[in-house]
């Protein structure tokens, strides 16, 4: 992850400022600014969130290392926002100005709170990292201004895009103003009674307004926008103590990740809509898996693991950072995936340096006509420590039962209230984890590290101890720590076959392989000769090989049957290819592939044993 | 057929009517005809269209059977849209009138075109049926305008959404003006050069502009687009002589049929765009399907056939017929399926007599926001007798070679050239077919009989011989046929398995069950107790009994594992559901699920018994 923060920090930062300004997005702030707007502006009218979500990531970024230039570029962007906000706390680029329609005149795909949600949650970071400044004054009055027009005797609103409840919820956590949860609250329980005028073709389901959060079973429609959502929903049940509407996000998210969830984490079944599927319907090659999606969804279960303490939302923040977000930029963070299919039919076309006007193509884009993911991608890796530790509290208002919680494995350094703990770590290149106390209380305290969910044959190691296994769940370490115990966890990142559940269609008969924390795929790059992926089979019989960062398996390469031309792809027996010899194949992280060139791709793969699921059936 | 076409007639053309009346559809052409149109308009661009695709089956319908009230009723419309049309023959009521965007401002989403395409089939049926009269004089009137507009020294433009190209093409035949074809011609070879501005979010392959229709491999993008342009395409060629191009939509008819092409004959894989997939990318629980590309699909192969006499292309006619065409409507012909898909994976809700905003939902409705299919349908039945049988002319300009060739079979009679048959079947109930030569030359002539690619054990019988098996393809009879001399035909209709090409992982590991032309299905409604669709497996080491007018199948129907909550669908074992005993499931046609309720349903069911291909690559 380091590696990642980087070139994050290095170079995807300032390739998304450079296409925001380039595209006119940020001249759309200038020019209301000045007053000279017209109803031809650059850009959707979500257009604006993609500076505050810069401006996040910029924050987060200034938080973890000094910068005088990003500083500088930070203020400049800053005061440019400010300078465009209305005397009212108003602050948006489409409507409400002389020639454009008026303010929340399109609360359905207006987008007008969703973009000021993401200033909030801006400033939050700001005022997390750095204080209070120009950027959380500009936010400050916006939320009083969205208090003002959508308080309970204002506008019976709410927004087409949900984004504003978190950024409200948030930010009312950070600078303490409970009147922001209020309206947090409020928004969040506004939804779902079908007040949104539904577009031509579209549904009430595609922005969550079809059912109210607590009555919901499952996350549906738009998936980023449910899990934005679903997020803020957490922090008002949390900060009002609802436990029913807890229970009920909790329950979303079990239906949810048990039934409309890939193997690398990634929501939203669907192109269209970019919306969530039925029960079980997650199709690989359409897999839109959406990166914002992703993104989402670690903010959703982040949430749900402050609340709990439950080890399994951490284990799907994990997966999905290694297999949604990190699959999504390129090595140098300056071309990005938007969807993330697990299976690629045809290779892309080799990336030009310009827009792509759609989320999909096979190969990473710099930018896109819908460019929401970039600058989503970049918040993320700059705000990544938060993710890696926290504190669990007795909540007694003293530090003694404290827990010092470790709960993804990066090389570094962590502080975690009064412990500070130095990390060394190749993860997840290999499972060895050594962790050297730095700093620690004097009394007994617990540190609590995560055994992922996968990590069968996971062994801890305490201070003059002998090794001994852990289960997957939480392995707490208690005792008088001294500077200079080392603990380590050794999760032993052997490659592994994962099959999938019966009623997943798609992947009906198939096998994919993992190792540790990350989903592997197949890769047309490693297939010898003229084979295609759709000419390999798996033979499971053989356990797979860890090689490189990958593994290696047993392959069948065979030659498809010879078919009729014109003929239906469907006959009256099973087809039976011919059966080449078994081979060795390489397979690669799924989140590097497409990195060495245009690629056909699979993450699930045919069994050629009869070990699928279908055949297990029959019990043989 | 017969009582589908009742049912069209009695029902289908007076909802249809009832609808394109309520929605104020024909009163946009009135208020054309009075000088008051505003933007405000009701429907879309292209609402035009099913007045003219109505009246289309009503010329259809006409020619089928007399009907004073349908002849007019008819008269009435055609007055309207008479009344409607500018002086230079320019017939629109989005565009082109004070107040409204300019003729042809938006070729690429506009409609203009597409809509006078329509207009022009619907006086091709007049002018077959009934001969010139007002709609035969409007609709030259439009052609003659739209070749002085677009022709060769005119706007060098094409329509976004083909039609055009078929209309000309057919009327141009039909009044014998080789203006109109040459225009046709024109539009066919300007496209796929990228002309029309690409919408935001959207390629040019959508409407096929992104490669010349010579050069294309296979259809793709929106699927009626590229069903309708082919179709005017196979005109063009036909009429020019033009072999290349003939060859080249050959080539990807077949390209489209081996991969991209259901079992239903259903042609769309996506909703995203309504369009084709990649190859094999045909997956059943979001196939797309429309039924406006089953009707264009078919317009498509019967042009070819016509072009090349190949027995496929009336395969693949029939089945389209019976598995998308036929599945749309309802058994009383007042609701519609717009998508076709071959699962569905939860029950629709309750059709309500309201319009469906969107193209899917598991039950019929009677009405769409975006209305295609149902006036598709509607010509599509009332044109049936066009599909049934055709002369195979030796081209010699006398009728001395020729063939009357019967392809499809239904109870009535068939007059061929100078053959006239009367055929007695229940067909597709059963599989006999008892033709009875009513009228024949005198001389030897012949009678060309389809066997359907799946008929492997057919049977025939000519007049005075003993019974022989025939082949699948053309069944010729050849002798003086005298009035009274009987010919049978045997079909054979057992239920049959049918297994998918391996390379298609939506269905990897499954069966689907045929009975003669029919696809079949499982629907919950036949399912025992608490069972559900995904529960079940078919034994397929037992074949498939006929029952009723579908099939039983031992199936097993076993319990799913017990799961973690919240725990993801993919597991280090494959699963092991508890096997249960085998029972007998009833499966019914495809074209009638959703008709006793709403139901989950699926045409391709897991295999219990390792019979699937991926097993059968492991040679067991």
């Amino acid at each position: 992850w380091g590696r990642r923060q980087e070139v994050n920090g290095a170079a995807t930062l300032a390739h998304c400022l450079d296409w925001i300004e380039r595209l006119g997005w940020l001249e759309n702030i200038d020019r209301v600014a000045r007053g000279e707007v017209t109803v031809e502006r650059a850009g959707w009218q979500f257009s604006d969130s993609e500076i505050y979500k810069l401006l996040e990531a910029m924050a987060w970024e200034l938080g973890r290392r000094d910068d005088a230039e990003l500083e500088a570029t930070f203020a400049s962007v800053v005061a440019r926002v400010a300078a465009a906000q209305d005397d009212d706390g108003y602050l948006g680029t489409a409507f409400g100005h002389p020639g454009l329609p008026p303010r929340y005149s399109d609360l359905a795909m207006g987008h007008e709170l969703y973009n000021m949600g993401h200033l909030l949650q801006a400033a939050v970071a700001r005022v997390r990292t750095a204080g209070d400044d120009l950027l959380v004054e500009v936010a400050r009055r916006a939320a009083d201004h969205i208090c003002r027009e959508f308080g309970g005797d204002g506008r019976d609103g709410i927004c087409g895009h949900p984004e504003i409840e978190v950024g409200l919820a948030e930010f009312g956590r950070a600078v303490g103003e409970p009147r922001y949860l209020a309206q947090a609250r409020l928004f969040v329980d506004r939804r779902g009674h079908g007040s949104l005028p539904v577009p031509p073709l579209q549904s009430a389901e595609y922005f969550q307004d079809d059912t109210p959060v607590i009555d919901a079973e499952a996350l549906r429609g738009h998936a980023v926008r449910a899990l934005y959502l679903s997020a803020g929903a957490v922090d008002v049940a949390v900060h009002d103590g609802d436990v029913a509407l807890l229970d009920a996000l909790r329950g979303q998210w079990d239906h949810t990740v048990e039934r409309r969830t890939y193997l690398t984490g990634g929501m939203g079944s669907r192109h269209q809509d970019e919306g969530f599927g039925d029960d079980f319907e997650l199709p690989t090659d359409r897999a839109y898996c959406e990166t914002c999606a992703g993104v989402a969804s670690v903010m959703f279960s982040w949430r749900l693991y402050l609340a709990t303490g439950e080890v399994r939302y951490a284990d799907l923040i994990e997966r999905t950072l290694f297999n949604v977000i990190a699959t999504s930029p390129a090595a140098d963070g300056r071309s990005f995936f938007y969807a993330n299919p697990l299976h690629q039919r045809e290779a892309g076309a080799v990336p030009t340096d310009g827009v792509n006007a759609r989320a999909e193509g096979g190969t990473r884009a710099p930018w896109f006509e819908v460019s929401c993911c970039p600058t989503n991608v970049a918040r993320t890796f700059a705000s990544l420590p938060a993710y890696v530790a926290a504190v669990d509290s007795s909540g007694d208002g003293s530090t003694d039962g404290d827990v010092a919680v470790l709960m993804q494995y990066a090389d570094g350094r962590a502080v975690i209230g009064d412990v500070v703990l130095d990390v060394q770590t190749r993860y997840p290149d290999d499972g060895l984890i050594r962790i050297t106390v730095l700093e620690a209380p004097d009394a007994e305290s617990t540190l609590r590290l995560r055994v992922p969910a996968w990590a069968s044959d996971a062994v801890l190691t305490e201070p003059g101890a002998e090794s001994h296994p852990v289960a997957p769940g939480w392995a707490d370490v208690r005792r008088a720590f001294v500077s200079g115990d080392v603990v380590t966890l050794d999760l032993r990142l052997a490659p592994r076959f994962t099959f999938p559940d019966p009623r997943i269609d798609a992947v009906r008969g198939t096998v994919a392989v993992e190792r540790g924390p990350l989903v592997l795929c197949l890769e047309s790059t490693d297939l010898p000769g003229d084979a295609t992926i759709d000419d390999v089979s798996v033979d499971t019989t053989s356990a797979p090989i860890a090689s490189g960062d990958g593994a290696s398996v047993t392959a069948i390469v065979a030659d498809p049957d010879e078919r009729t031309p014109g003929a239906l792809p469907f006959t009256s027996a099973p087809a039976t290819p011919l059966r080449a010899g078994a081979t060795e194949l390489a397979l690669v992280p799924y989140h590097r592939w497409a990195e060495r060139g245009p690629s056909t791709m699979r993450v699930f793969i045919p069994t050629a044993d009869g070990t699928d699921s279908t055949a297990a059936t029959d019990g043989r």
